[in-house]
């Protein structure tokens, strides 16, 4: 009926190191749920056709938001609507798990050398 | 731009007991972020039109299908593709984070007196 296995998050976080370049790790219908490894500022950027999900695993990640700071710890959540400018940044290595359409690139509008093809591990 | 808080699990997990009822504490789109509490056995069901997402957040949680379980603990995930029979149990309480299309009903197909309501906590 099918023959995907439970996928353990800790067994995926150790499959790769690099930062800013998200993993799927399940489909949900249109959906990818992907991790990634930050640290440091990324950049700038809005995504004008979708909102995108950010669950914190491990660390601590700020979601810069032109008008204030969103500070995520382990098991807090924010969602930034579509079309909202944000630019994550990590003073420590953090996990992030990620909602979004699987079609959205990690770098919205911006593009630029942070833009990464998301790989895919389970 | 955004007045949403960030959405702390444990906080959200603090403000109910009852076990089987999904409540909302995000929203992505058209598909809601839920958080359960579960203990004991639900009912054989399958949701025709959706894949459902379980991600265990503290305890352990036996997704049985007709053909295997899959036993899932903390941090790690399973999607049910669409269509699948699926019936969840779980010996102690165990919560759990899903995400599904707004529109999906917690019993799917087989409906009866467990379908719940999904309440919005955040």
């Amino acid at each position: 009926m099918t023959d995907m296995d439970a996928v353990n998050l800790d067994a995926m976080l150790a499959r790769f190191t690099e930062h800013w370049s998200p993993k799927s790790v399940a489909r949900v219908n249109d959906y990818d749920i992907r991790i990634v490894k930050v640290a440091g500022e990324f950049s700038w950027h809005r995504h004008a056709d979708t909102d995108e999900f950010f669950l914190v695993l491990d660390g601590q990640l700020t979601i810069q938001l032109r008008d204030r700071d969103v500070v995520l710890g382990p098991r807090e959540l924010f969602v930034v609507p579509r079309g909202v400018e944000h630019c994550p940044r990590a003073g420590a290595e953090t996990a992030v798990l990620l909602i979004e359409p699987r079609d959205v690139v990690n770098t919205g509008d911006a593009g630029g050398e942070l833009t990464a093809e998301v790989e895919t591990l389970a």
